[in-house]
């Protein structure tokens, strides 16, 4: 069997990897009665695939059947970028003609729904991520209307699900993309001063995000750099300004490096100047959760358990997050670094396996000011969880 | 009426421009016999309430009624976000429990639909964004379950149509992110040589447009830097990695500036060495078709002659482009700077009117090698339109 284009762009893993992924996602479709899987996600599409590329502003997706490759399908153009990305050979990447882009009169899922017809999948249980990026409402109706004798099944987050447990290379590639974290969390810290504006600092943490560590170059985040400050950072997804900062002030860095689509992300906090008394008790709190949280992160208990010890030494000063605490990390894109699985919270019954990661995520977000000291974790054999990055665990105060 | 927070996030316009914007959406919701509309594009949300924050990967919206104040919708925690940047009371930020967030046991839409009815909308005609970003087929799916007794009417690009037209304010902040477009083009044009590790590129460019030009900060752009290389470039949409520049190839950069969300992108490509025969003369035949293009672009004249005169001189030399050549361009999120409404492109009858701009993008992505030079055009009162940029329109070669 011809493989695919082995450049520099090509698909992360060997093939064994990709194996292992198709087959825990062909376990699921079978225990959920799918014939066909039609995958949008595109964390979930280059987790089967490889796929890589800025094309998800179209339609496009991954075509996963119980036997043999999945294909690629997307716009005519970008299966130039699926030829150099993915791991299956070309006969497996379909292209739809450009008329069929952003029209009022065609729908990219007129061409899907004829292809899988083609494929003899026209009677067949079709899973489809209705609640997943990119699939949007209109994708649906069409491709229904389109596929009269087909049922279209709800397949959200079957996929993402089959991502929770990282294997040894999906880990080893997020301790890279940690030492990038480290480094832009690093380099913030270090900058924060009174009267740098904030546009300024984000361009020197873009820059060494995008360098990189060593031989690991930096992809994009798929998240951009959050850094409110003062009262600002009461809001917890507010980008930057140009305003400069000012002494007085918490400002809050949430960032994340990233190889190969993979993400470890790391925030921290500085304030310029004494923070008040109430900001120290609330940080000190935080720190001993987070370190409650990180003993309860271990196999066999649940993603709830996390939650309850981080609150409790919150509660004791009186502070109630009503906000879940962390969820699932790994390979992601726009908008979103979070896997959309499990949920660190009160509800919450997925048990810890080994393998698993969360960005462990207890923001503060009061009604004046905000603090975030994160970490990302990976739960171990046994024993508390691992923390990937390295840095101090506290309020960072400058003068 | 109190007013919305005042702060150095604040809605980017006056309310003037905000009441032309609701009056023309509204017209055109009567036009489509809808009582209220839900807006979810993020694009569209800032347009009418300046609501701005990386906030998108999970639901929102605006809600619209035909009179009133519009409403911003959103996870609870983001409502502080909403209260710093939309010009709206207080009154009008609505916001939705933390466990409603990527649960498989609730669903947003839920809190919705509920207050849908509270506001004596649960027998309305609903305009919903079917085909726009993060309006996922299950979002549509439980509204229309929650609300039996309205009619859910599909108001796909709706809002977008009437952002064709751009406003002098518009105009005006558009012309600030082109002088950032020129400087980071210019930039990678300049840094451009055998050797130089493409991440490293990256770095510089978006580290320069963040810092943005003069009083100007830079925002994040709605696509990050495109620059494949080589047999890369035939791929419209990669992104970048570590490889090294080298002699012999060319390289396309995909650029833009970005304030206040609005975007005017910039392609140029750089050889290094001398290029082909066949690369130069395509390149001419694009200078030349990019100069018919702007001379038919005129008020009275439609989307598709631009396109026209564009491929004629590509024609002659035996290039035929499958592609649309442009779209419309200006306020943008993630994942696309495009506003998805008119396309320059054969049949695609729209016609120009004064203030309309566009990303007038011909990109050649061909067998072995690819090329990009756009610009972001304005139609002008009358005559050829305008280039926002000004950069020279050439190959650029490089030693």
């Amino acid at each position: 069997m011809q493989e695919g284009f082995m450049g520099p762009h090509a698909a992360a893993f060997d093939r064994a990897e990709y194996d292992r992924r198709l087959a825990a996602t062909r376990a699921a479709m079978a225990r959920a009665g799918i014939d066909i899987l039609f995958v949008t996600d595109p964390s979930n599409q280059n987790w089967l695939t490889g796929y890589d590329g800025w094309s998800f502003y179209v339609h496009q997706g991954v075509i996963l059947p119980l036997d043999g490759d999945p294909c690629w399908w997307g716009r005519m153009q970008d299966t130039a970028g699926a030829q150099r990305t993915v791991w299956m050979p070309e006969a497996c990447i379909l292209g739809y003609d450009d008329r069929y882009v952003q029209s009022a009169t065609r729908h990219p899922m007129q061409d899907l729904a004829a292809r899988l017809i083609g494929m003899g999948q026209g009677r067949a249980r079709i899973g489809v991520e209705m609640d997943n990026y990119y699939y949007s409402a209109k994708a649906h109706a069409v491709l229904g209307t389109a596929l009269p004798d087909a049922a279209l099944v709800d397949a959200t987050a079957l996929v993402n699900w089959q991502r929770l447990v990282k294997s040894p290379p999906e880990i080893a590639t997020m301790r890279r993309a940690a030492r990038i974290s480290e480094r832009i969390a690093r380099l913030a810290i270090e900058l924060a001063e009174p009267g740098l504006p904030k546009n300024e600092l984000v361009g020197e943490v873009m820059r060494a995000a995008v360098r990189g560590v060593g031989d690991d170059w930096g992809d994009y985040a798929a998240i951009v750099p959050l850094m409110p400050s003062g009262a600002d950072a009461s809001a917890p997804h507010l980008t930057w300004n140009g305003e400069a900062m000012r002494r007085g002030e918490a400002t809050f860095f949430e960032l994340s490096g990233c190889v190969r689509r993979y993400h470890a992300p790391l925030c921290r906090t500085v304030h310029l100047g004494t923070p008040p008394d109430e900001m120290a008790r609330a940080s000190d709190a935080l720190c001993e959760g987070l370190e409650a949280g990180l003993a309860a992160a271990r196999p066999g208990n649940t993603t709830q358990d996390i939650a309850a010890a981080l609150h409790a030494p919150l509660r004791r000063i009186g502070i109630h997050r009503p906000n879940r605490c962390g969820y699932p990390v790994g390979l992601s894109y726009p908008p979103d670094w979070g896997e959309r699985t499990a949920s660190l919270r009160k509800g919450d019954l997925t048990v810890l396996e080994p393998g698993m990661t969360f960005h462990f995520m207890p923001g503060l977000w009061m009604e004046s000011w905000g603090l975030e000291t994160t970490e990302t974790i990976l739960i171990r054999e046994d024993g508390p969880a691992e923390t990937l990055c390295d840095l101090d665990r506290t309020l960072f105060v400058k003068p």
